[in-house]
Formats: C-alpha cells, structure tokens, sequence
C-alpha cells in the first residue's frame, strides 16, 4: 500500500465497503460519542468520517490527536445505517474503522479555528495564512482564481494567441502610478524598475512580427493601499494583435471573457458578448454618471433642461442661463413615495449636493397627480412633459440634478446606483457588459489649465494627424473601456504607431520630442523600422476573480498577499538589509529625524 | 473588406486564383525583374510573392517601398506558371498582382538585415531586438518556447495540478545566490526582496492543504553573468505535492518532461520515462565523473586500483599506497590508435593533469597486441585482466587517472565526453535521461573544514532524526536531480516537514535555532500547525528549450534578454533615477571614489 494513501478523503463510497484503505489529511474536528471518537478528517478534496472505539489497539494513540494535526489512519470501510447517511457528502454512506494512526505533524495551540465560519481580524489570518487558507472558503476562492486563470489561457490559445514572457527586471514603464525600483549591483548608482504593465513590450512584440500575442502578466505599481487593490503587485490577462481596428479586439476578447463568466458565474445570466452595446464615453457619462456603468440597473438618466429653462423653478431656472449647464432627471420607475423620495433627496446631500429635486406621481381617485414642491413650481403642463419624455407613470418618481455635469455627475451615478438597489431594479443574477468607447485623448486640468492625456498617451487618435490640428479637447481616442456591473474589468487600445503622430500627441501635451524620446525611447525607436498597426488590451484577473466569488476585498483571491501597509506579516517582508547588501548596492539610508 | 488583410500571408494557394485579396506584411526583400518589381511579403505566418508592373497605377508607389516597410496591399490572386511553381513555399502556387497600395509603416535605414543569414555582434541584436526578432530563426525560438510552456501546462492540468501565484515582491528567500532588493517607500530603510525560487511559499501551500501545486515561476537572482544563464531572472516549472515519496514525483514529472521532449523534440529518440535509471550520485561521479551525465555516451568508468596496486607502474603503485586514492579507467571502444591516445593525453594535460596513461589493443599479426608504455610497466597479465575487466578488444582503448577521485574526478568526466565524442559514441539523435538520487545533504568545506548543506537545507535526511546522529557525512538526503543530456533539467527533494528534525539538520550546519528562525521563520512557524509530508522539483524552462532549439546561449530562448553585463540596450535599464524617487525611499547613493 501506499506510504500516505489509498484514496483522498472525497474518494470512499459505499462501494468500497469492507476494503482496507489508507487516508491521510487534517483533523477537521473531533467528537466523543459516549466513549468512541468521531474525527472528520479532511485533506484538500473532501472530508471522510473515520471513527475508533476503546477496543481499537490504536484508541490510545488517537485520543491524543487535536484539530489540524496531519494524520495518516489505516482503517476498514463499512457502511453507515441508512438513518446515519450524510447525502450533503461525498463520502457520507460511509465510514472508516481506524485500526492504525500515524501522525505525519502535530499542531501547537491554533491561533485560527479552521472548522466553522469564525471571523478574525484580517492581521490574525495574514500572519496564519496557512491555517487561514484550509478554511472552506478560502480553498474555493484559490482554486476558482487558478481555473479562472487556466480558462483564460485556454481561450486565448484557442484564439491562436501565443504567450511570450516579458521583462520583469527592466526599465521604468510609466503608466500613471509609481515604479518600485531595483538597485544594480554590477552598475551601482543605476536602478532597474519592475514594469507598471507590459505594455512597452507588447508593443515592441507587435514590432517584432508576432501577430498575437497575449500573457498573465505581473504588474507592479508602488501604490497606495485601498481594500480592492494590491499595495505591490496584480495580474492582468495582458494581449495585442498587429492589422486589428477596435472592432477587431473587442470580437476577440468578448467571447473570452463571456466564457469565463459563464462557465464560473454559478448559473447567473450572461450577455452574450455579440450584444454588448458600445457606448461612447460621453454617452456613458450623460446616462450612467460614470464611465464603467452597471447596466443590471436599467435606469437611464435624460437630459431635461428644457422643461426647467424659463420655468418657475428659479434655482433650476437661472442654473441654465449659465454657460455650460444642464438639469437631468434620474427616472425612479416604483420609486413614487414621498418617504423614498426625502430619502433619495438625503443621500445626495451626505454627498455633498445641496439636494435632489424630485416628481412623483400618484394616483389620487380622479387620475394621477404629481406631487412634491418642484411639480408646483414648474406647473403641470411642463411636468407632464417632463413625465412623458421620461416614460413613468403612477407610482413612478424622477429626481434632478442641476449644473456643470461636473460638479454633480458623480453623485447622480451613485444615485442611480442607490435607487436601483433599494427599488430591487438591478438584477442581482446577472453580469451586465458594455463597451465603452471614443474616450477623449486630452483632460484640462480644472486648477493649472493645463492639457494633459486623459488616459493613455499610446492611443491613436480617431482622425489621426488631422484631428491633432484641431481643438484638442474634441479629439477622441481609439480607445476603450470594458464595465461589468460598475467595475472597469478590462482596458485597451489601438495603438499609436506612428512616430510623427506620437510626436505631435506628447507636443500638445507639453512633452517635447527630446523627452518623449528619454522615457519611451525603446518603443519610439522601435516604431522607425516597419511598425504595423496594432492594438489590445488588459483585463484584471484579481477583479474577474472577485466578481466570479462574489468578494469586495481583493486579499480574498490571492494567496498570499500584503496587508494594507504593504507588508507581508507571515514572511516578514520589507525588512532591514543583512549584512554587507546596501554596501554592494552602493547605497546608503538616510537617517530619519 | 478588413482594413488590413483579407488573408495572411500563408494562406494563399491555387483556389484563391482570380480573387481580389488584400494582405498586410513586411518587405522581406525586393526584386526588379526587367521593370516589375517582385516583393517577397512577410508576416508571421509567411510569405507571398507579389508583384508590380509598370501598368499599375500603384507601380510608383510601390517603388518607393524598401525592406522592412510594413506595407498593405490589394490585388488579384494569380496562378504562377507551372515551372514557376515554388513547392517549398506554401503560398509557391501564387502570386498576387498589386492594384492599390499603403505604407503603414516606413523604415529608416537598417541596421540589421532581416533576410538572409548575416551575422550581428550581440549588442546589435540586443539593441535593435526587434529587428533581430524578425528573423526566421528567432521566430521560431520564440513561439517554440511559447508552445512548449503551453505544453508543460496543459501535461499539469491533466495531472490534476493547479498552477497558484506566490508573490514577487516579497521576503528574502536564500538558495545560494545573492537576492534582488526592492526598496519600500512606505516604510524607508526596509526592503523587500525578489524571489530566487518559490520555494518556501510552495511549501506553505503544501501546510495550507493544496495538495498539488504548479506555476510557471519567474526566479530572480543577482548573478555574474554566463553563456548559460540570464543575468538576473529565469523561468522553472515548479511543483510540488503533498503525501508523496520520492518515487512519486518521479512519477509524475517523467511523463510530463518526456512529453514535451517528444512533441518538440524534432524525431529525435526520447527514453521511455518508466525507463530512465536512477543513479546514486555517489555511483555518478564513479562512472560519469558528474552529476549531471550525458547518458547518450555509453562510457562508463571503473574502478581498476586491483590491477595497479603493487604493479610495475611505480606512480600508480605508490599512489595507491595512500588512504582515499583510486586508479579508474574510462574504456574507449573504436579508439586503439596511438594518435588518438596521444590526444587524449594531451587533453588531460591541458586540463591541468599530469596525463592520462593508456593501454590499446591492436591486432599485430599473430593476435592481439597490448600496446603503450603502461601495458609493458605492468606486464602482460596485469593488462589482459584490465581488458577483460572492460570488455575491451582489438581496435579498442582505455585510459587511466589515479590519485583522490575529488582530484581528476571532473576531468574525467570531461575526458569521457571528449572520447564519445571524437569516437562517435555519443548519440546525437537521442535525448537520454537519467535520475541522479541519494545526494548526501552535507559537505565538508575542504580549507575551513566546516560542515554545510551539499545543495539545499530543506530536504528530508534519509532515515529522519535517527541518521543525523551518525556521522554527517554518511546521511543521504531524498534529494534528486534529473539529467538530459549532460544537462541538469530538474532539481527536487522530499522536504523536510518536521520542525525538530529540521532544526538538528541546520545545527550540523552550524545555524542555530535563532538564526534558523530568523531566516525561514515563516515556514519553520508553519510546520509547528500540522504540516503534511511534501516534495517536488522545479524544472528550467530556459534549459528545456535551449535544448530543443539547440541553442547553446540562453539569449536565443529570450525574446527580451539583458547582454552580459545585465543591461537592456534596447530599453536603457538600468538608469539613473528620476527626481525625488531615491528622496521617497530613503535613500542616497554612495559616491564612487
């Protein structure tokens, strides 16, 4: 027989009854049922149920076992009496009379109980990790992450994508966030810096003549902790194609990504990748309040300032004879309740809004009426058309928001959020996806008016040369967004692959040719020997993981990973520098005050 | 039609005649046949001769084009005449006559030529990567390596392992070479390190119950550059189980390794997995004179003291007198010839030897004759029973080295691949395996005469606590290597999973408790929690496919290596860094005398 096991702890059924088998794994829990010891044992498959009464030579021994010590038992099968069959197990129409134990590693006083849902401070199960990581749901999570990860590659591959490793030693890579750097040993005073993205050298791969090229690749941003980011490092599905428009890309990674949802959404609907509207950013902004729109949520937001221009509504009213203002109306279909409405007129004060402006319509015997002060203010006839344009009706309620978009778009996405939630419009059971498209290349900066890249500066613009000429800020980007229920899961581009038009988009932007040259020299140089069209994007692996498992913290789907002070409490990562290091390096720490 | 192509460059054949096409692509070379212009173009996928003649209106465009300009065109699909046929070439039915087209990329004058087989100074390559990535033969390299990493998954996979993500950035973990720091900017004066291996967190994936673990693993170790090795990160295949004995692992990489040597291994013969021996490393060094042998050379050395001790051959008698030494013999079946033997002789002496005495056996006449200076010193009975030790005959030779093994050991070893070599012996068409097993964990350092782990301080001594109380020297480690080739391909062990036999293993060494703590603390904290016996090994990727490519510098395998200096020409890595950034970490450079 094997030195450890005949079979795992999910393998034993009713079949196997009267065999001598051998299981080895980690004490679950153990019970005394009037002097015979029950021990779930469990290893990373399943739990098998083995037990030993005072007449087994080997009771003595087996008594002394503890929960998460690592045993190996030998033991016969038998079967349970029907009334003692566990359907919800695997392994439940049996179990194991234990004749001998060996106990492979014992365990000291746990500071984590692995059996049952107790909580911890999230310090505790950092520091524990291995004991956090038996737990049920920790075992799903990791191995939901590497299926994931797995369907992922096999979908490229069946796309015909390659995977080419890239640089993680190497030059910085900015992409908007700070670069850890690496100190050179063989040239001290020089550092290396471990990429922000690949992106650099998927361009260059596309310059070499690949065609397709994709990789889980390892991103590392020096970056602030937040709850849904890694303070270090994440993976992203990183891919480029060469001869591809938008179009192209968006073909190749739906289907992609749709298949995973599917095959790892636990039955929730999917929308077929062919039907994902594309949206342009502006739109998306105007309807949603935001660029990555949750979409579960049917609710639309409308443009409405002509009902308000010249109205009663004073504040609204002299709001639109500004230069760039607008009223929108988050259309609330069951929202119509004074109660729900003060509440909605709440929240967006807590965010910072002078309030919300509401309309509701009830229906009071002789037909509907609609209620609340801006109604009366405004007079019926343009409150009816208000609720025609809308589509609402009795029961039905529209809130409105007045000003720069700017200063209050953010605030109606997160109402609409909020009144999708509370009236049970946003459709739990689903994941909801929309291209968003035609980002604009340049933002001024509201405080320097300084222009500057809104988002990626490899972005081809749409027009390309021409559009440069003109005003920058009406200058759209091929360049694109994925959303999923509110989350940007996925992020790319066609590139700009002509020197001169590169040249042109960094002069606009205050960067001369001298700089562009210094920090993206590779690429640009590059690009002066036969540089094909191409572009691609990335999708982030820890968040598909989160939606897929249903976490809103990112240290749920990764195994091992920093605390929120970017350490590492188990490992004890960053640490002093031993001995002679820093003196090879060439290196000094400054003293602190 | 695509913006780009309505085919690739590969996909043209006869049934395409008299369509219009459009295909994007590379000038590979240019050629102007009495007035028409032929182009070879050039993708990923292949080439398609087209051509212009001075009739078409794009005939003035298309003689502007030069190598290396990426290029669309559109034109109809023609079938070549049948002696213009070009069977080499999957596209050598066709040609397609240019109607229209559009320079998508132009090119500056090159500094590497793309056709052809001209040779580059490595720093132009490594330079212009991407025009040196163009190439036929790196093209190949490249997306060999890509499908052979592909390949070891999917062999994972089936095997029921799943590939998990262990952090980058991270604490030190110690294999023998010096670490990559990450300075940390949110707590100055600490660093993080990069990994050598994942070794200790593969093994606290074992503690937390995985049972199977895999990855594709980038290591980091800052090393003097070699030919063989990159200068600061390379890829293993790392796994590792838990409930397994050695023969386990076996038992489970065999197949995987042996598989991907026959999917990619160009019809050269593999050895059946089931069959590969497992050789002590004690019994390696005697027949191989490594512990790496190339067992497509069917030499094997022996032992041959009896034959010299007392003999005639005074500087082997009188060696032999002292403790420890030994007289082996490397047999040279086909190398009777006083010419070769005067060769090899000369060998030995240039690698720093005395010499290499030898025998051969030729056929004089009245039969055979023993010939050379050592088969007169010690007579003719002496040599007849050396001959029959070795299996030896006419036209055959044998060399001898004498003195302690640590001594000519290597030589030797050298020897050996020298002889099967010029002898043809060694089969070139053939990839042998050989499992190298029984590695004593210690060695003693010859000047300082201290005790230190052989290879690596984690494996499980054979016999557990029991042996490391004999003498040091005599315990044997579950530690293994495979060789191919002559080349190490992986490296493993059984760990060593109880903490107080691993304690009394690193005081031999002359590491206390404390310091063992400090060190591994995470993982020797770890094992105190029930910790499972595990093993597992980590396979070179870049080795693998050095090997299949027969490539013998590993920057041929890379699509983006550093030169030997570990720099990146191409990406200017490593750099000076920016501003404030060395402000934000704490640190100052020490300035250079």
């Amino acid at each position: 027989m094997h030195a450890y096991r005949s079979h795992t702890c999910a393998d034993l059924t009713a079949k196997n009854t009267g065999e001598t088998v051998r299981l080895s794994g980690w004490v679950h829990r153990v019970r005394d049922h009037g002097g015979i010891l029950f021990i779930d044992l469990r290893d990373h498959y399943g739990v098998t149920q083995v037990l030993c009464d005072p007449d087994s030579a080997a009771f003595a021994d087996v008594e002394k076992v503890r929960s998460e010590w690592c045993i190996r038992i030998d033991g016969e099968v038998k079967a349970r009496d029907p009334e003692l069959v566990n359907p919800k197990l695997p392994t439940g129409e049996i179990e194991v009379f234990v004749r001998e134990i060996e106990v492979l590693g014992a365990a000291k006083e746990l500071p984590l109980i692995v059996f049952g849902d107790q909580e911890y401070p999230e310090e505790t199960r950092l520091r524990y990790r291995y004991l956090d990581l038996r737990r049920e749901a920790m075992q799903r999570n990791m191995t939901l992450r590497s299926d994931v990860v797995a369907s992922l590659r096999k979908r490229m591959w069946d796309r015909k994508f390659r995977e080419y490793q890239t640089p993680i030693i190497t030059a910085s890579s900015p992409e908007g966030a700070r670069d850890f750097l690496v100190p050179s040993r063989l040239h001290p005073g020089k550092f290396y810096a471990l990429p922000q993205a690949p992106q650099q050298f998927k361009q260059l791969i596309m310059v070499s003549g690949f065609d397709k090229y994709f990789q889980i690749a390892p991103c590392f941003r020096d970056e602030d902790p937040r709850a849904d980011r890694s303070p270090t490092d994440f993976y992203q599905l990183d891919m480029e194609m060469s001869f591809v428009t938008q179009q192209d890309v968006f073909d190749t990674i739906s289907p992609v990504i749709a298949g995973v949802f599917e095959e790892f959404g636990g039955g929730h609907a999917v929308d077929a990748p062919g039907e994902w509207p594309q949206i342009s950013y502006k739109d998306a902004a105007l309807w949603y309040g935001t660029d990555k729109p949750d979409l579960r949520n049917p609710i639309k937001m409308q443009v409405v300032s002509e009902h308000f221009a010249g109205s009663g509504f004073a504040i609204f009213a002299k709001l639109l004879e500004q230069d760039g203002t607008e009223i929108r109306a988050i259309p609330a279909p069951g929202g119509g309740s004074r109660k729900f409405c003060d509440r909605m007129n709440a929240f967006a004060q807590k965010e910072g809004l002078p309030g919300m402006g509401y309309i509701f319509w009830r229906d009071q015997g002789e037909g509907m009426e609609a209620a609340g002060p801006l109604a009366k203010n405004i007079g019926p006839e343009r409150t009816e058309a208000i609720r025609q344009q809308l589509g609402l009706g009795v029961g039905d309620a529209a809130f409105f928001l007045g000003g720069k978009p700017a200063t209050f778009q953010t605030v109606a996405g997160k109402a609409r959020t909020v009144i999708g939630e509370e009236l049970g419009l946003t459709d739990k059971n689903r994941f909801a996806f929309a291209w968003i498209v035609d980002f604009p290349i340049y933002e001024r900066d509201e405080e320097t008016g300084k222009l500057d890249f809104e988002h990626n500066p490899f972005s081809m613009p749409q027009g390309g040369m021409e559009a440069l000429e003109g005003d920058p800020l009406d200058v759209r980007g091929y360049q694109y967004d994925l959303a999923c229920n509110g989350y940007e899961l996925v992020s790319g581009a066609i590139r700009n692959h002509r020197p001169e038009i590169m040249f042109k988009a960094f002069e606009l932007a205050g960067y001369g040719e001298d700089e562009v040259r210094k920090r993206f020299g590779g690429m640009v140089n590059a690009f002066q020997y036969g540089a094909p069209p191409h572009g691609g994007c990335a999708a982030g692996i820890d968040r598909i993981v989160m939606l897929l498992a249903d976490e809103a913290n990112i240290r749920e789907v990764i195994m091992f990973p920093m605390n929120q002070r970017a350490e590492d409490l188990m490992m004890n990562a960053p640490s002093e520098p031993q001995g002679d290091q820093l003196m090879e390096l060439g290196l000094r720490v400054i003293p602190r005050d």
